[in-house]
C-alpha cells in the first residue's frame, strides 16, 4: 500500500471525527439565552477537543512525512491511533455534559493518554522501519514534549478524581503547549526539567 | 505540509458539514402534509446554510489558489475558519426550529460573523506570506464585498433582537450578494457606498 | 477551479450521503425478530435510495468526464444537484417509516424528480460550455433514458396520492432501468415509445 | 471510470462507516462509573466492528491493486460490498446493546457473511477481467482464509441461536485470523483442514 492511501484515509477519518463531534451540541428545546448558557461547558469541551484533533492532524502529517514504506504493523498502528481518536466525540460530549463530575473527566484523560500512547507506538514503528539514520528520529530528539504530555494526561486523570476542573485546566494547558509555537516557553519547561534531573 | 493536504482536509470537513446539516431535518412522527408544513422554516434555514457553506467552499478555493507555502499560522487560521463553519449545523437547526425567537437568529448572525472574521484573518495571513506583490491582494482589492458582509452580519444580529425575520432576510440578501455574479448590482452598491463617503 | 476539486468534493458529499442514510435505520429498543420485521420497509427504502445514489455517483462521473473548464454556473449547478441528493436520507427514511401513507411517497418522488431536473440542468450547462461538437452531447443522444425517468417520477408522485405502493414499484423500476445495462430492454422501451409517437 | 475514483470513493465510504459507528456509543444520562459499565458490551462490539472495517479496508486495497480497468459490473459489485459494510453500525450497535439475545448476534453474523460473499464476488469479477494469468488469482491461491471465514460466519450465526457468546467469540477469532499475520497459525489451520480432507 502506498503512503498516499494511508494519509488520505487517515485525513478522511480525522475530518469526520472533528466534524461529527459537533453533533454532541444538541439543539435545545428552549429558545432563550438560558438554553445557550446551559451549553457553555459542552461548547468549551467541544473547542478543546477540536484543538486536540487539529493538533493530531498536524502532527500526523509530520510523522508520515519521512515514511517511505507502509508495512502491516504501521498500518495497524495507524488504525489503532484512529481508534482512540474516534472516541473523542463520546468522551468530549460526556465531560461537557457533566463538567463537575469526576468519572467523565477521568475518562477524557484516559482517552487522551491512550491516543498519545498510540501515537508514540506509531512513531517508534516508523523510526524502526526507517533505520538508524531516521530523519524523524533526529527531528523529534528525545520527544520531551510527547513525554510531558503523557505524564500530564496521567496526572490530570488522577487529579480529576478529586477536582475535575483542575484536570480540565491541565488538558487545556497541554493543548496550548502544542498549539503555541513559543520556543522560549518550551525551553524554559525543558530547562527546569533538566535542572531537576541534575539536582537529583 | 503541502498545500494539497490542507485543501483536501478542508474539502473533507466542508463536505461533511454541508451533509450532516441535513440530519437536523428530523424525520417527523406524523405522516401527513401538516408534518411537512411544520418543517418549512427548518427547511429554509437548511437551504440558506447550504448556500453559505457552498459560498465558503467556493471562496476558500480561490483563497488557497495563490498560496505556495503552508505555515503554522496559516494552518491554524484555516482550522479556526473550519471551527466556526462547523457550528453552522447547530446554529442553522436552532434558528430553523425557532424562526420567530430572537436569540437563535442572533446566534446565527454571530456564527456568520465569526466565520467571516476567521476568513478575513486567513486572507490577511496568506497575503502577508505572499509578500508585497501578492496576486491575492490585487484580486480582492479593498475587499468591499467582505466588509459589507461583516457589517450586514453585525447589523442583522442586532436587528434580530427586535425583529428576527428582518435579520433572516438580511442573511439571505448577503448570501445572494455572493451567489449572483451580477457586476451591476455590486457596482451600484459600491458606488452608493463611495458617494456616501465623498458626501461625508 | 480545476475539475479535480469539483469531482473530489462531489464524491465526498455523495459518499457521506450514501453512508449517513444508514443512520435512519434506528437501532430498535426490542431484541427479537419482531423488531426487525417492523423495519423491513425502512430497510427496503434504504436499499432503493442506496441504489439511486450509486446511480447518480456513476452517472456524475461520466458527466464530468468530458468537462474541461469549471465555470461559476457549472459549480453552482453541481451544488444544486448535491442539494437535492442531500435530501435522500430524509425522504427515504420518512417513506420507509410510513410505506402505506401517501405524502411521504409523494415527497420521495418529488425529491427524485428535482434531482433528475438538477442533473439535466448541469448536463445542459456542460454541453453549452463544451460547444457544438460536445462529446457529451453525442454520447447522450436525445437522453431518452433521462426523460423517461423524469416522466416516471412525475407519474409516480401523482400515483402515490392514490396508491403509494404503485409509486414505490415505479421508483424501483426506474432504478432498475439505470442499473441493468440490458440494451434489449431499453431498445424495446424506446421502440414502443417511438411507435406510440408515430401512431399519434 | 478510472481506478483512482473507485478507490477514493470506497475509501471515503469506509472512513465514514468506521467513524459514524462511534455514534452508537450514546452519551449516558448518568455521570458515574456504573453508566460506563453498562456500555462495556457496546464498546466491545464497537472494537470488533472497527477491526472488521479495518480488515476490509486493508484487503480492499490489495484487491484493487492489480485492477487495470473498471467495468460496470465491477463498479456495482464494489457498491454491493459497500452496502453490506454500511450495515455494520446498525448490526454492531444492536448486538452491543443486547449481547445475550440471540437475534442481534445472528444478524451480525449474517451481515458479516453477506459482506464476505460480496467481497468474494468482487474478487471473482476482477480475476475474470484480468484474464488467465491474473496476478490476483496467483496471490490469493485457493483463498482458504476467505472460505474459512465464510464457513465460520455461517456456523457462528447458527450457534448464536443457542449461545450468543459462542458466536461472538467466533466473530472475534475470525477477526484475529485476519489481523495477526502469524504464518504458523494459518499453516496449522490449513494443514489440519487438508489432513481432514485426505482422511475422508
Amino acid at each position: 500500500m502506498g503512503k498516499n492511501r494511508l494519509e488520505a484515509f487517515s485525513d478522511g477519518v480525522l475530518a469526520i471525527i472533528i466534524t461529527i463531534m459537533v453533533l454532541e451540541l444538541k439543539i435545545p428545546e428552549e429558545q432563550g439565552i438560558e438554553a445557550l448558557l446551559l451549553m457553555v461547558s459542552t461548547f468549551l469541551s467541544y473547542v478543546l477537543s477540536f484543538i486536540y484533533v487539529g493538533i493530531y492532524w498536524n502532527n500526523h502529517h509530520h510523522l508520515l512525512h519521512t515514511l517511505h514504506r507502509v508495512t502491516g504493523p504501521i498500518l495497524w498502528a495507524n488504525l489503532h491511533l484512529l481508534f482512540w481518536l474516534s472516541l473523542f466525540p463520546f468522551a468530549s460530549g460526556w465531560m461537557g455534559a457533566n463538567p463537575s463530575a469526576a468519572v467523565p473527566s477521568v475518562l477524557y484523560g484516559m482517552v487522551l493518554l491512550m491516543a498519545s500512547i498510540a501515537y508514540h507506538v506509531l512513531q517508534k514503528l516508523i523510526i524502526n522501519t526507517e533505520g538508524g539514520n531516521s530523519i524523524l528520529k533526529q527531528a523529534i530528539g528525545k520527544d520531551r514534549k510527547g513525554k510531558i504530555s503523557m505524564l500530564a494526561h496521567i496526572a490530570a486523570a488522577g487529579l480529576a478524581m478529586i477536582q475535575p476542573w483542575v484536570a480540565q485546566a491541565l488538558y487545556a494547558i497541554v493543548a496550548l503547549l502544542w498549539l503555541i509555537p513559543d520556543r522560549r516557553i518550551e525551553r524554559m519547561l525543558y530547562n527546569t526539567e533538566e535542572e531537576g534531573k541534575s539536582i537529583k
